[in-house]
Parts: structure tokens; sequence; C-alpha cells
């Protein structure tokens, strides 16, 4: 096991009917900036929730954050908090809502030239404006960690960016949210929970049983209630385990002193940034192209991956290994995402050499656990998701 | 899933050669009180390096805490901490003398009559003396929880206190620490543990699939990890995960949403308080016969553990759910540690009738997830431990 630090002060309030909780954990004397994404929320009676909740205090609106937050939009809601003096923030919304809350948080006290700086040159926040959640999309988990990746459309970057300063000062997860959301939603959440934890345990063994076994626990857990999420989100076994699993997948307990991957993620984001295909798909294609790339260096773990969350008992650890990949692909099939670019678009060919080409840009030579995965590897990698 | 609020600020510094980093977490201002026990530190090299790593700040001593920390010890470093204007604890040791910090924490903030109505009148601290850990003895998992029980030699009480204001605000995990253990005192702390998953896990089923999975993680893993500490304390692959698997094992987690039981260590604290037996032995003393006597509540979450930990997959619940206790009860005898109150004491006879007696004394009219377990219950729990 690796050295590590791990100190995670974020607040949940988890549970049927929890919206309410809202009103306790906002200062009364806190001028809020309540941010929110394309208006869903109004809809399905979240929005009235939380305007109750906060009904003693002073509440300015920021709604339009759209899916991959983008730069430019939150540059309108950070003049919003200067022309306003907010001094608290409120995300009302899935991932997306919140990295952009994540991102004005830091933005709203940077001393430095232009925020755009926060992202290029991973200016890490010791001290943002607090903010609270309320998660209206189980997926991402930032409603408990201090990350966010925000996009900037004229130039199609994706960046990532974070610090101590930006865990949320709570975080309200009620369940009973799911039911409105869109099946399509639904299987991208649970593909980018099921990602986020193969991220951090798809490497090599390094002696961290429990956690790997609370890694193989979230995965089963999501495997189990995944075909109840989606056949009836009122199933509230289902969701309450969902929305959990998702929060424990990227709430950095899992990742402390174990090696992680994360190019996953990195050729992913690209594929967001190219065709604006949704963030989990892309992990779905990328992820069994890159482990049959990189077989060799995770076949331990996906052997060991096979046996204990896919009940693959018999073979050789190749064996198991090449059957834990299909079971993956075939996991993520039966949430109805497609595994291969060329599901999404027509116009894949040279993708490959541009991701490469951008990766080299950026003079990132070695993505991975091993730090082996070179531009040129990562364009094997995403030839063979065509 | 029960509705449930989480939230534990305590930052974790783990892994090996940790303690020089103590230096960074305490205030350069700070007047440090340093509390030990027995004096263990001074020959295992801990002390040293304590000391070293805080050579630019204030430092007064006051050592000999003793296992079960005691009130009456405790008023003495009480009264050095007013006495010298002490501004920040510091705890070396195991879950006693950690327990004993945060009964100071608490007191030293305290502003009512007398200290022990704390302990007497259930009050929770909301805000107590900033204190910090170097843990020397896996076991409690006090280092990462608000919660603290301490001992009244005079009236052989042991009550328990707690309150957000009692976290540590860091803990300083280095399994290397473990080298230097006597045997016994590493199967109490593997024993401790083991049943303190065993008491947020064994009750019966409420949809917590998640949290099950997490709780089997533990079981499993000190386990695994087991015969191994206890053959050579210096593998550190066992140690590690020893020792996380004993922080994880009480720091809140696992205990979120579902029912929890805690009788099994209300019946072992008397059991410490009448005949000064090691609270972990008390435990695996109760333990068996608590879920042979709560046979039928309890044998849905026997047989999943059955078939989860110990891999039992024959026979129906009734079966799976015996063999698992007979398994537990194999498990503690593996380490050392006898299960029987007549393997410590000859004078057991009366013990039963005695704690009822402490119990009817103190309104504890129905213990356990159901809040049905009365005094005449316990009595006959004890009985079947003689």
């Amino acid at each position: 096991m690796n050295n590590f630090e791990y100190q995670n002060p974020t607040k949940i309030i988890f549970g049927k009917d929890t919206i309410e909780k809202l009103e306790n954990e906002i200062p009364q004397d806190a001028k809020v900036l309540l941010l929110y994404g394309g208006g869903s929320i109004k809809k399905n009676g979240i929005y009235d929730q939380v305007k109750t909740a906060l009904s003693k205090v002073k509440v300015i609106e920021f709604g339009g954050i759209p899916a991959n937050p983008e730069y430019a939009k939150l540059m309108e809601a950070l003049q919003v908090i200067k022309d306003e003096d907010i001094t608290y923030l409120l995300a009302v919304g899935g991932g997306s809502v919140i990295d952009g809350t994540k991102f004005l948080s830091a933005a709203a006290l940077y001393e430095g030239d232009t925020p755009w700086d926060i992202l290029t040159q991973n200016i890490r926040t010791e001290k943002g404006m607090p903010f609270g959640t309320v998660l209206t999309l189980p997926a991402t988990g930032s409603e408990m960690n201090s990350g966010s990746v925000i996009t900037r459309a004229e130039t199609k970057e994706k960046l990532a960016m974070g610090g101590p300063g930006l865990f949320p000062k709570f975080s309200i997860l009620d369940p009973q949210v799911i039911i409105s959301i869109p099946e399509r939603q639904l299987a991208n959440g649970i593909t980018d929970a099921f990602t986020h934890v193969l991220e951090q345990y798809m490497t090599y063994p390094i002696g961290a049983l429990l956690q790997d076994r609370f890694a193989e626990s979230i995965l089963q857990t999501l495997i189990e209630v995944a075909p109840k999420v989606l056949a009836d989100p009122t199933d509230y076994k289902a969701a309450s385990n969902f929305m959990w699993s998702c929060t424990m997948a990227l709430n950095g307990l899992i990742q402390k002193g174990v090696p992680t991957d994360w190019a996953v993620h990195a050729m992913g984001h690209e594929l967001t940034a190219l065709f604006g295909i949704d963030h989990a798909r892309t992990l779905a294609v990328i992820a069994p192209s890159h482990y049959k790339y990189n077989f060799d260096t995770k076949k331990e773990k996906l052997a060991q991956y096979a046996e204990r969350v896919w009940n693959i008992t018999e073979g050789s650890i190749d064996d198991k290994a090449y059957a834990a990949i299909d079971k993956t692909e075939a996991f993520f099939h039966q949430l109805g995402i497609a595994t291969k670019l060329s599901d999404y678009t027509e116009d894949y060919e040279g993708t490959a050499e541009e991701i490469a080409k951008r990766f080299k840009a950026r003079k990132w030579m070695g993505l991975g656990e091993h730090q082996t995965l070179s531009p040129d590897r990562v364009e094997k990698i995403v030839k063979m998701t065509y």
C-alpha cells in the first residue's frame, strides 16, 4: 500500500425529503447565487423545494449552465457574483452544474490576471467561496470531492482543476430525484460511476486489500442495481444504492494508497470536446480498448475483477482477464450504451491522430498508472475504438 | 436504506515514516500537552520521533493514562491544561489515550459545574480544544471518530461521550508501529475492530447494499491479514491493511443508513468494569451468545455473513447462520482469545444478575437494533457466557 493523506470535510445529508434541510445549512446572512442547468428543476419540483427551504435568505438565480460547463457561460455568472456581492454559492444540479460552481468558487476569490489561468496553470485552490449542492443526477461524485472539469468551446478544450478549498460545505442527496431523470441520463450516470471505480482499481496489485474490496463493492452494487434503476426509477432501494455508490466512487476514499490510471478519462474528454458525445459514453468507448491495449500490465487486476465482481472462476489469468473486458463491454451494452466511436459519428477518421497531436501539444507524454502511455500509444488505442 | 447525515473532517496521514509530518499539522504558536500511556512509546522510538517533529513548539507532557482511561487520572491532566494554558492536545497512543484526550478536549472548554456531567448527562460536545493523534495501536477507530469511553474506578462505571467537536484534527497512522506491540494486544486489536463491524452489520437487512458490502470487505480483510499480523508484525502489507481496516471499522461510514446494535459493547463494558478483562476480550465473550440468543431477528444477516465472508453456501438460512456464529468464535480462538467468561474468572456467579441490575438502574430497558433487549434478556445472554 502506498502512503497517503485523506481528508474529506463535506457534510452529506442523504435520504428521502432531505432538500428541506437546506434551510439549516446556509448562513442566514448569506447572499446566495443559486446555480442550475437547463431548467428541468423547474418541471420536476426540485426548484420549488429549494426556494421554499431558502425563503429566509437573499437569493439571486443563474440558470443555463450546460452539460460540460462552459467557460464563457461561467464568466457571465462570475460577473453576477461580483455585481451582486454574492457570498455563498448553491449548485442545484448534476456534475456539470456542481463542477461549474466549483470553478466559480475558485474564480470568485482568485487574484490573478484571468480565471482561465486556474485551468491552464494547474492552480490549486486552497480557499474558495463557500458553496453547497443539491444533487439532481447521480453520476460524477462531484458532490463529495474537490475536483472539477471545465470546457472552453472556442478552443475545444476540457481541462481539470481542484484543490482542498473546493469541497462542498454540504451536499444534499435525495435519491427520489432520479424519478424524473431520462433513462439515457441514468444509464450515463451508472456508466460514469462504474468507470470512475475502474480508473482507480484497474491498474496493478499493490497490496491494498481493503481499497480493492471497497472498489469491488461499488462495482458489484452498481451491477446489481443498474437494471432496477433503469426499469423503475421509483424503486427507492435501487435508487438510494445507485446514488450512494456514485458518491463513494469518486469521493477520494478508494484511490487512497493505490496507483490510479485516469487515461480513459483523458482520452474520453477529447471525444466530448471533438464530437459532443456524452461524457459517460466516451468512457464506455475508450475503456474496453484501453484495457485490451494495456492487457499485460493490467491483467492481474483484470483477473481479480473477473473473479470477484463477475464470478468468473475458470481458466487462466489471461482467460479471466479477457472475459472480464467482455463482461464490462456487455454491461455497458445492457445499459443501452454503445462502445464504438463509429456508433456515435461517421466522421471518426483522423480522430486518433488529432488526439495524439493534442496530447503532444500539452506535453502529456506518459499517461496511466505507469506514466508510459505516450501520445503514439494513445493514437493506437483510439484507433481500436473506430 | 435509512436517511443519514455523514461528515468526518479528520485528516488521515497514513503510511511509512509519517510521524515526522506532525511538524506541519500543529500551529507553531500552540502550547501542546502531549498525552501518552504507560511509557512504551519511550522504548519503541515513537516518543523520540514525536519530540523531534515537535521541536519548534512548546510541549508539556502528561503520561500514565491507563487502559480504560480513568476519570481521576484525566482530572489531573485537566489541571495541567488549566495551569499551563495549554491550547492544543496531542494523543500519542492507542484508543485509551485518544479517548482520554477527547474527554480532555471537551472538559477543557466545558462551562458546567463538573466535567463528570459530560458523561452522566450525555452532553454532546460541539466544540472542543483542538487535538491530533499519533496512533500506536490499531484497534478502536478512535483516531477517526468523535466518540470516547471513559471509566470511573470508584464507581466501577464505563460511560460513553462524544459530539461533532471531538473529531481529531489529524491522525497519523504509521503501520510500522505494530512491530513493537505484544501479540496479546494485536489479537485484541483485531478482535475489537472485527466486533465493531459486527455491531453495525449484524442486525437485519434494510437494503443498504453498499454499506453491507463495505462491512463485509473489512471483515474479509481482517480475516485475511490476522494470521499474518500475529505471525510477523514486520509484514507491512498485513500491517497496513490491518491498521486501515481498524480505522474504517469505526469512522462512521459503514453505520450510515443502517440499524446498529451495540448491545455487545454495552454488556462487554460491564465485564471490563467488574473484572478488568481487556475490552476486546469482553466483546469476544459476549458476541457469540448474543447472536445465539437473538438468532431469529438476526439470522438473515448472519446467513448473508456466512455466505459472503465465510463462503458457507450450503444449507438452510438457519444452518448457515449457526455455522457463521461458530466460525466467528473459531476465529477468536485462532487469535488466542477465549470466549467464555469462565475462562477469565472463577468468580462469575451472579455476574448476569449484577449487570441486569446496573442496566435497570441506568434505565437501559431496550438495547439492540430493535430496542427490545431488556435487562432480563441481558441477564440470560450473560449467563450463556459462563
